[in-house]
């Protein structure tokens, strides 16, 4: 599959003309999954595909547009909103698709009059976790934000030994998973400063973000039945922004033994359309550890993860304050970086988590943690952009924070750029993960 | 609800004569809930009652029974195989079924003959998890076993300071969870002994159980929104036995900075019997910590968590090995305790864990983490009863043991008894939680 298909042909245009502007996040070459009704509407939620500034409903084309049988019993699912079943098909099947509603949405294509009337303004959407997802797991792959906020709880030990072994995770709360556009509650928490002799049930004061990938699983294993390197990637599906919201005092008083827990459970927002391995198949990047850290164990360690496990996709936060939001000024960019510098691949959490027989399931997500970069500006959080909170930020209307504040927009955005091909650049974008911190209940 | 009301009367009967034996787990006074099939039938699994050695199908009793109208309303989503749905009801509801089930099931109820049609004998039964388990979290109530694993894992700090002030949990994995009666198959993984230079993957060498209680949510909360202490009793559904099946080795070498993951995720097996909170309601205890430590914070506080929050409930783990099956022998007793020896209440664990805001929903499943006495004998997991793998316990028939070998089967039974009330005693059971150990898959 390292074959550039003429999916990714950069020069494609499609008859949906706001798909072929330099900018935008869903141009032909994209073509992600979502869940999503008609704002307002108490219509069914089903599942669509971006293109450009629309929405392809996958229900109305199923009907509406000419397709293969085999494409008519792939779109059934999809029609009926539920993406779960879709997931779980052969890669092979999920190309299938890609190909023929590409096809259908290429400049020229003879299903244009039919499926023109199955578009829907992503402005006048709302989006909604695009798929039932049965367990939620955080990895841990960002080595400098391990490096950086091991320093900061525990000085002495920052990066465990087991770190350029095993790729750490954890297991998270389904639950509290939305799609971006809403707000965050801060929550409430038991909270004990160092010199405070008791703790207290009261407000975080030191909200924070985690700028992550999240991965969803394609097809699942049996329980019992490990998922060897060389099949994980059939086992990926399509990857959105994460952020893996933290509530950093409580998770400094609560994490020990077992993890973090109410330091993270009150919320995880994602973007809410799931770009496809397909899609992201031309920023595959070599993949390897430095050479005088561990080489990854041979359970998993493969010719093609050393090849191309990793994936090439800028990520960056931004911020716009109640303050800035209040006088007109946009967001203001608090930190870039690149899932390259992943310590772990994606095929590699994935291999991992099955490697003692776990069964992972279709819509199952896997968050990678932080992805900040090598750099002290690249930090994936405000932990550590504000050196644990001992060094506040300046924005551009001069508001300092170290932490998040009440009326706070968080935005994670991230794409990856097809520069390196021939025929022009292209842009495959993820959307918008936003949400907005609204107070806390009283204590 | 503290009112003993006649479904609690040790001296009711059943028309099913099995009910009213006296070392039923299931009699009239029980009336837990659990999902069902005719073993080797393609019937899809409908909700059922266990009563004595038999199950009353509901989907049949909703047909042939004779119930007031708001009776059958909640009847039907249990007809339909969903018990979510039931357990998300108010409580005042699900006391109103039970009530119902009660009288249609005591010895002299018009409702025999069309009640009697019915039943199916639970050896002609198999039984599956019997809700949708959306979120799986454990928690880690037993302060002896902190103690003394802290102590194997952390000699110089066994307690953490956070202990005494917080209900520990952690998210656990949906997706492995099953039902008694089945295999868990030794997982690989991360294996580092202190003394080798590198992990290996291996198959796990110290596979251990641990003993506790599982506690399903009723209704839940809406994000954002705590569930005060006063509300807690409402959100809780009922109890079966839990089986965290741990791999030591795998989690010494992982469990640090993010808490246990593939060393607990490859398998929970829990009973297929949810008991619910009224049948239970006998036998509250009253609940408190030693004057010496501190008082809990007044948010998992509240006069009836101290006048009643306690259950007792007696718990025991058995082992049966190959050998001994072979052999005819019958499995044998590796230790007993009682919940009431819990750090924290069921009720403080659900408002603690909403306490930041978290969604709990209809269905979700709380462990309580190991339930071991305060005598080295009552340990509830091998990593204690033979303190740390260092000293064997022998079993009846020679053979010895330090952690689970291939073969073994682990029970863990649990009952109530009302011998505390007037008019005899009456044993409220759990039925089985056992599971049997498969060899690793090849590495």
């Amino acid at each position: 599959m390292s074959l550039i298909d003429h999916t990714h042909s950069p020069s494609a245009q499609s008859w949906v003309d706001s798909a072929n502007a330099a900018d935008t996040d869903f141009p032909i070459q994209n073509l992600p999954y979502g869940l999503f009704r008609r704002a307002g509407s108490n219509e069914s939620a089903r599942v669509g595909v971006a293109i450009g500034d629309q929405i392809l409903d996958l229900r109305l084309a199923a009907a509406a547009g000419k397709w293969s049988s085999s494409v008519q019993v792939l779109l059934q699912p999809l029609a009926d909103g539920n993406l779960n079943a879709f997931m779980g098909q052969p890669s092979a099947a999920r190309l299938e698709l890609r190909h023929a509603l590409f096809d259908a949405l290429l400049a020229g294509s003879k299903q244009e009059a039919a499926l023109r009337a199955c578009l829907l303004a992503q402005a006048e959407a709302q989006m909604a976790v695009p798929c039932r997802i049965g367990d939620y797991t955080d990895f841990y792959t960002g080595i400098h934000h391990a490096t950086t906020v091991g320093k900061l709880f525990r000085p002495d030990n920052p990066l465990l030994p087991n770190y350029k072994w095993v790729p750490i995770g954890y297991h998270g709360r389904s639950s509290s998973i939305g799609v971006s556009g809403g707000t965050v509650r801060r929550p409430l928490g038991q909270l004990k400063s160092p010199d405070a002799e008791v703790p207290v049930l009261a407000a975080c004061k030191r909200l924070d973000y985690e700028l992550e990938l999240g991965v969803f699983v394609a097809s699942g294993n049996e329980l019992g039945t490990p998922i060897p390197m060389e099949q994980a990637d059939e086992h990926l599906f399509g990857v959105t922004l994460l952020n893996d919201w933290s509530a950093r005092d409580v998770q400094a008083w609560e994490y020990q033994p077992l993890g973090p827990f109410l330091a993270k459970n009150f919320a995880t927002t994602i973007s809410p359309w799931i770009v496809t391995m397909e899609a992201l198949e031309p920023f595959r990047v070599p993949f390897s550890h430095p050479a005088e850290d561990p080489q990854p164990l041979a359970y998993i360690d493969s010719p093609r993860n050393r090849a191309e496990g990793g994936y090439a996709i800028e990520l960056e936060v931004w911020i716009q304050t109640e303050k800035m939001r209040a006088a007109g000024e946009p967001a203001t960019r608090l930190m870039r970086s690149n899932f390259k510098h992943a310590y772990w691949t994606l095929a590699q959490m994935l291999t991992h988590h099955a490697s003692n027989g776990c069964n992972l399931q279709p819509g199952d997500l896997m968050g990678t943690g932080t992805q900040s970069g090598p750099e002290a500006a690249e930090g994936g959080s405000l932990l550590e952009l504000s050196l644990g909170g001992k060094q506040a930020l300046t924005l551009p209307n001069g508001e300092t924070r170290t932490f998040l504040q009440d009326g706070d927009t968080i935005s994670l955005r991230g794409y990856a750029e097809t520069s390196n091909l021939a025929g022009g650049a292209r842009r495959i974008g993820f959307g918008d993960c936003s949400a907005t911190i609204v107070p806390a209940p009283q204590d």
